[in-house]
């Protein structure tokens, strides 16, 4: 690890306007100064299928190596169905593979999701959080960073807007290059 | 609903030699006279972007009716870093939209999975029936159908031959079969 | 079934002043005219432990008659530690026992839940929805009741005042009426 | 920190023959130089209820110091109804409360769980790790000590006799030791 926290993140939607690409943009403006975030975008990434490993797609091979280049992990996830996204699950599944090259092994994870409905996409996040365990990394407990009623927390122009939305995602941020430290550390 | 129950159904993977697309085929072979299954591959899907809504893929369109014109659905799912894959839930995702044309609404459903590891895809069974919530969906309780160490228990050619299994996939196509009824008549 | 739907309720807490138990009493004011809803209180409910299943206490035999001989169950739920009370899970534990004499078997059921916090108890009911699966029972899917912010939509007097939320508890019980007449018919 | 990490361990059953019993004694037996377990019984633990938590029980009070005074929890589980012991989960509540006391804050955890069926119970350690987001607790993700058939494993006089499992656990004791001083030295 350098002297900064290098994190990626990604989110989990194609969509032009997707609330939780603004999440992600607000996050790399609110990246404390001891870290840095890159975005990596989905789009382009297609449907895993195992026979295509030996192949695997450029694009693919791409997210496996930023991943594998970061110090930690920050996951925008929507909520569609009351799960994870498939087009967010899929890459997932691409980047756990080929077998014994889990490109996620051993990172610290920050979770946030944005939905326009009451409950701010937590069904999903459990469910990711059940992912995380087989891909054996460190995600943070606290805090939850759950949007709820997202439509009036983004602006037209994709800018969120809401105070304490951004605040809350700073928080996240500081809480990741603290847990990044620590688990490096040791 | 016709004389005989029409169940559809179709499996989370796209690998050729997939146990779970064996299982499928066996479902096929098992079929009570009083049903017919019909079986629609995933190979086409695209990744699911809200933003193409309004010009839906011909793929998942014929997606949608064939869901739409089915009595009843057999859900056939692998497990991928212990939750639904991500080009199955990707399907599910599309024929879920637009608002207010989610296909699957109503439907009965059996799900069954193959792993070739001890817990035969148990979890992901249990996140795509959180997902059936929100499909509006009417899940069967049991039998619940695990198959465990698959790679055992499918041949060469892409066969299920265990017995026991076999015995289990007719089992559950006769019990979708009475609950399509059951709903169905009321 | 007799004319009217016989429902039993019970809330998954002990405090005299429990949200959870406002709804419950706001669901016997509500109940449609089609049915009756009978409250157990799981006060004196002991810890469950398989050795005493032999002598089982007066306390629980008197709980699984009421779950027998009820049309339907509404299950009001706290969520405690991110899930289902352990007092309101151990008297599931409780009717659900000994093998072969699972109380709940075949039964309708509704849920709803309240919370002091932003997600009403959500991330408590789907861990009860697959609870249901084994103990065989055949949840709503909708209308889901999530009670938010439950502090302010209760009085000192321990009433549910607030009209949304009373609405849609008669909602709920209305569809559990219509549910449990659907699966009874056929 | 004392020189050997001090590990607190206890199991969701009341039951004298617990196969889950069986595996926290034969983790007493296995447990490495390099740490001590501390067993603690869940007998006598009442029934929760917020208005008594102004005069907690003794037995309540004394399962909080242990835990408190503990490096690391070793949690064993058994499956009742496709999730946590209601017994288990209440022991959880009591510990975790009153409001700015959770007595688990914070600390490295284990699971393991054993059950007379075939998926040794997996359901109930995927909502224990939900329960222990909010508890704040740090759980191993690998190895999962997942306890299938256990009642093929475990003599007359309740020991484990299966190598297999012996060994599994040794390694889960294992990697808690390395964790928690990972965890702790940062």
């Amino acid at each position: 690890m350098g002297e900064q926290v290098n994190i990626l993140g990604f989110a989990g939607s194609l969509r032009k306007g997707s609330y939780n690409k603004a999440l992600l943009r607000a996050a790399s403006e609110l990246v404390p100064a001891s870290a840095k975030l890159d975005i990596f975008d989905l789009e382009g990434i297609p449907p895993f299928n195992q026979d295509l490993e030996a192949a695997m797609p450029d694009r693919v091979k791409a997210f496996k190596q930023k991943i594998k280049s970061a110090d930690a992990i920050l996951l925008v996830t929507p909520e569609h169905n009351y799960s994870i996204p498939g087009i967010f699950k899929n890459a997932i599944d691409w980047a756990s593979r080929p077998y014994g090259d889990n490109s996620f092994d051993g990172k610290p994870v920050a979770i946030m999701s944005a939905s326009t409905g009451l409950l701010g996409g937590a069904r999903a996040q459990y469910h990711l959080r059940q992912v995380l365990v087989f891909l054996n990394c460190y995600p943070l407990n606290r805090p939850e960073v759950f949007v709820m009623t997202a439509a009036s927390k983004v602006d037209a122009g994709g800018r969120l807007t809401d105070e304490d939305t951004r605040k809350r995602i700073y928080q996240l941020l500081e809480a990741l290059v603290v847990w990044t430290k620590k688990l490096s550390a040791a």
